[in-house]
């Protein structure tokens, strides 16, 4: 390989979905590439509520980044936290008081989840962006079986009994089927003071619908069979308070000991870094071609973005999405490298939605057909299987997927660890 | 089944090898069981070093115990912490305030690492007994190599690549294996700044030879083994002090970021609960049949007692002990029940020592035979997938030894959570 000590950096920060994909796709490019991220693993995001709910081991979804990396010998991967830009010198700084300067950078720092303005709720209502929130949310669901077991107080058992799910999205809909199944199947036998097929699952949505990105058939589909799995549904119901007791909605109040949070999201302090406008969920209004604006020489990509481009809504955070912008701003750098600067704007085009409603049932809206049912779970599993980068992980998931299915026996159910963020130093 | 409301109650505290044991030899005698134990899962100790070291993952080593015995409808199983035992009134103590009245008393609580009056030095050099340890120990590896790649002063970054590992027992020889694969052949290519060839792997052992409990001849076997893989070793050597800059031993110093502990273990409180005489380990002195020694009704089992009974020597700490002591408590309490009160002395059968150095060598000790090299490497590790629970784990470990063997990939490479223990409430 020639030398590439003085060639075209391009510093990419976030290694999720749109991150990585900017580094596959400049493979052969005559770029040096540093890719900076706080953790260091990607995380194959969309298998994340299987860790939350005890189905899979958190190595099975993660992968280290370096790792990934290590054939691509002009890629750089650094385990950081960026606190800035100083896009005046171009220079990306980072909290340990380093800087890393750039020539061209690519904003995919992803997005948290959000609570409204109702920050203090998170302690009481964990989401699940992170691994952490992962083994959070899976120690909190099986410790209140625990504890439920020794509690001999009738009111207080139900209220450790129930799980109350906010949001109605794709993440709120798995996540209450998948604690249905757990309580209504998986756990039966294990308890000896409590019959864990009486927990309440409750799912709650703000909107008139669940699954709103869908369509209102695949929408009335997934009602009936979440209903099925035993999942009480409130429509209409936009949550007022959480406490440490239970979730206030309406008129009315539900004591409850875990409420997990599927709400909505924030993005990442990117649009703060830069100064440039964004919209309520802290999304950068990027220009045609992925931008910053303003900022030609930076892109931002995937959660932190927004922009139109899909039946005139704005382009849904999800991995395929941001996997075509990251092979958009890719390409641009390529052919600007080569001389050429004119604007290429970006199009999104829609692969199409799944959700998956327990281990026997999802809906799948392609655009030109939807599917629903077994066919659908079948079609989301190999699909996911397909997706989750390496030979070993797709095998290892695969075999646990196909244990669950057969035996009901879900083995990654262990209480670990407190409620704390890793330090890097 | 019989209404066993009013039978015998037997109280095991403790949910590894030996209490796991006493469970499962009491199937179809006339008792109650309840098994108690501070987390919600039974750990395959002999392969924690894997998780540490990234090549398992924490779920494949660790089964749920209320899952385990779900079958068994005469046994609950209590997630809590034990504080004292009231053996006037036959009563355990937990830590949220509750008793557990008992008939007979089964201890089998185990044994954590400990540094010979030296508790300071924990924080510096952690050991290797539960999973937190295992997680602890792998985020600090991997952290170091992270921290080296961004080190640009030689001697911080020296120190940074310095693993030193006291302690050259089974857990310490298979410890200093295993790292020295990671650094030398697993990261090789990872890394830009830093040659993980060049990282320094260290193993002080205080007494003359490392793996005392073996033969001579496979001591100096492993020894050699050890250095071809790269370890430095160093025997005789005491440590002094362990700080977080390194270790001194002898009149010498050496400067290292990440210390290993696996030279001592002190039992749990079992005898400060039961106030009889313990050994300098704090292990319980128990009469021949495993009681407590004024205790009929309670036992002492695994590591938290000691006995003579191996060629003059004590029971080693060691799975199969443990179990062989918790079949043997459970045959006694069966025959008590029928009306012979008569003491049955305990008898060890010492089935092999067996300790593996890296993936490709290993030695065991069968007593009648001595095998080591990769023949031996083979057996251990078939014995280990045998008696690992479950057919999913047997498969999902194979799977895993098989992919790292092929491939040299370690997968479970993640930097996880901070360094806290669980709550349970």
């Amino acid at each position: 390989m020639s030398d590439l000590s003085h060639a075209h950096h391009v510093v990419i920060v976030g290694a999720g979905f749109g991150g990585l994909e900017v580094v596959h796709r400049l493979a052969r490019a005559p770029v040096r590439i540093t890719i900076i991220d706080q953790r260091n693993y990607h995380l194959f995001q969309p298998l994340l509520y299987q860790v939350a709910t005890a189905s899979l081991a958190t190595s099975e979804i993660a992968w280290p980044v370096r790792h990934l990396l290590r054939k691509r010998k002009e890629v750089t991967t650094l385990l950081a936290v960026v606190t800035g830009i100083d896009s005046e010198d171009g220079k990306v700084l980072l909290e340990d008081g380093g800087v890393v300067a750039y020539d061209t950078l690519v904003l995919a720092t992803g997005a948290r989840h959000a609570y409204f303005g109702h920050d203090e709720w998170e302690s009481h209502a964990p989401g699940l962006k992170t691994l952490e929130d992962a083994t959070t949310i899976r120690r909190r669901i099986l410790l209140s079986f625990e504890r439920a077991e020794r509690e001999t107080d009738p009111e207080r058992r139900a209220a450790l009994l129930t799980f109350v799910i906010v949001g109605g999205g794709p993440t709120g809909v798995e996540l209450a089927g998948t604690i249905a199944e757990l309580a209504h199947e998986n756990l039966r036998e294990d308890f000896r003071h409590i019959d864990t097929r009486k927990a309440r699952i409750v799912l709650i949505e703000a909107g008139p619908r669940i699954l709103p990105s869908f369509t209102e058939d695949l929408s009335t589909y997934a009602y009936a069979a979440l209903e099925r799995l035993g999942v009480e549904i409130e429509l209409g119901r936009p949550v007022r308070e959480c406490t440490g007791n239970g979730v206030a909605f309406d008129d009315r109040k539900l004591s409850a000991k875990v409420i997990l949070w599927a709400a909505g999201v924030r993005a990442s302090s990117a649009a703060d870094w830069l100064g440039v406008p964004a919209d309520h969920a802290n999304r950068i209004k990027v220009e045609p071609d992925l931008s910053a604006p303003g900022y030609p020489e930076i892109f931002v990509i995937g959660d932190t973005a927004t922009i139109d481009g899909w039946q005139g809504k704005p382009v849904p955070g999800i991995a395929p999405a941001a996997k075509q912008q990251g092979r958009h701003v890719a390409t641009t750098i390529k052919i600007r490298l080569r001389g050429d600067a004119s604007p290429r704007p970006f199009r999104y085009k829609h692969s199409g939605s799944l959700a998956t409603i327990g281990k026997r049932s999802a809906v799948i809206d392609f655009g030109w057909i939807r599917i629903r049912g077994w066919i659908a779970w079948w079609i989301w599993g190999l699909a996911h299987i397909y997706f989750v980068i390496g030979v070993r992980n797709r095998l290892a998931v695969a075999l646990n997927w196909l244990w669950i299915y057969a035996s009901g026996d879900r083995s990654a159910r262990l209480i670990t660890q407190g409620e704390q963020r890793p330090k890097l130093r």
